[in-house]
């Protein structure tokens, strides 16, 4: 595409570098930021800019945080003794959403895909491990995608922690709550079958 | 949702603030762009604050310019007698990309919706009856969508341009290249039937 101004030109390159966005997208949000009162174009600019700039991790989780310690890992009342293995930052929110859980939580920064050319030393697995030995850790629970690379870096952590005498989970795969059983793939509902939930045990009179 | 940090909470919502991008969308450009490197973020960063504040508006066609007049106005071997009136950018780069026109371009900067509160005193329509007056156009072409907002504006822009003498058209409505006439709705369909091209006209022996 031709653009006449070489400023918009490089507005919708960049902006058509984020994931997910094409140039004729990036082209509909330059003309929408064109339109807005320069203020808050320049809000949003800064935003990023402070965003890669300013965002600090957690020492202790790795999360996102505003400080050295996250809220989590810095409130007395979590279960310290559980530790949930995630991903990234979207999970610990998705987690958070549920109010399921009220242990504290790793994030790894990525998942094991040779295919990506990320292997375990890009992630901060070294740290759970040392982590786990050093403190008073007794369960941890693996949170991620049900695919290829999460069962892959679920298994490459479990070795690891293999000796430590701590407990490892992963959550459980089944069907969704609110999907037809008709309409479940057939892996789902394999695995499903097989890690079925007892519901009563009832004994002969 | 409860983010762990206020300097990606601040990045999301004005990611968000974007058209067609929601929170989830946001959390996901927010965690691609802190994992790309510094200078990446502040590229994107700055060229959204160059674009508003530096970019310029042709003063003949208002078109996007890096200069007061825009490459399309300057180029003496386009054909002025015939200005083709679009809503915004995006159509010029649209219908430039056909190659089927060699006129010039007005962008009105928007199109009339009493709904979204835009009325005809928002757009350059006033410079567009100024320059018929005053230059030798011959013929405006309307290329607008083909909805209601689109039909108000030529039907607005045509009346004032009565007794001007001037050619007034709008580009062909009918079935799109390609597409099955079963699967054409019937207002277009109708409408195509109305607006028939003749193919031959053959006279009795």
């Amino acid at each position: 595409m031709n653009y006449p101004s070489k400023i918009i030109e490089k507005a919708i390159n960049e902006l058509a570098s984020l994931p997910g966005i094409g140039k004729k997208t990036a082209l509909r949000l330059a003309l929408h930021i064109l339109k807005q009162p320069v203020d808050s174009a320049v809000g949003l600019g800064e935003a990023i800019i402070a965003l890669r700039k300013e965002v600090r991790y957690c020492k202790k989780c790795h999360n996102i945080s505003d400080s050295d310690l996250c809220n989590i890992c810095t409130n007395p009342r979590r279960d310290q003794q559980t530790i949930c293995v995630v991903e990234d930052m979207k999970d610990v929110i998705a987690i958070e959403s549920t109010n399921q859980f009220n242990g504290l939580y790793h994030v790894l920064g990525g998942i094991i895909n040779p295919l990506m050319g990320v292997g375990p030393s890009h992630l901060n697995i070294d740290s759970l491990v040392q982590k786990i030995k050093e403190t008073e850790c007794k369960e941890v629970i693996f949170a991620f995608s049900a695919n290829i690379e999460g069962d892959t870096t679920a298994f490459y952590i479990s070795k690891k922690l293999a000796g430590t005498g701590v407990r490892v989970s992963s959550i459980a795969r089944g069907i969704p709550i609110g999907l037809d059983l008709e309409y479940t793939d057939e892996i789902t509902l394999g695995r499903s079958l097989l890690n079925r939930t007892i519901i009563q045990t009832s004994t002969q009179e």
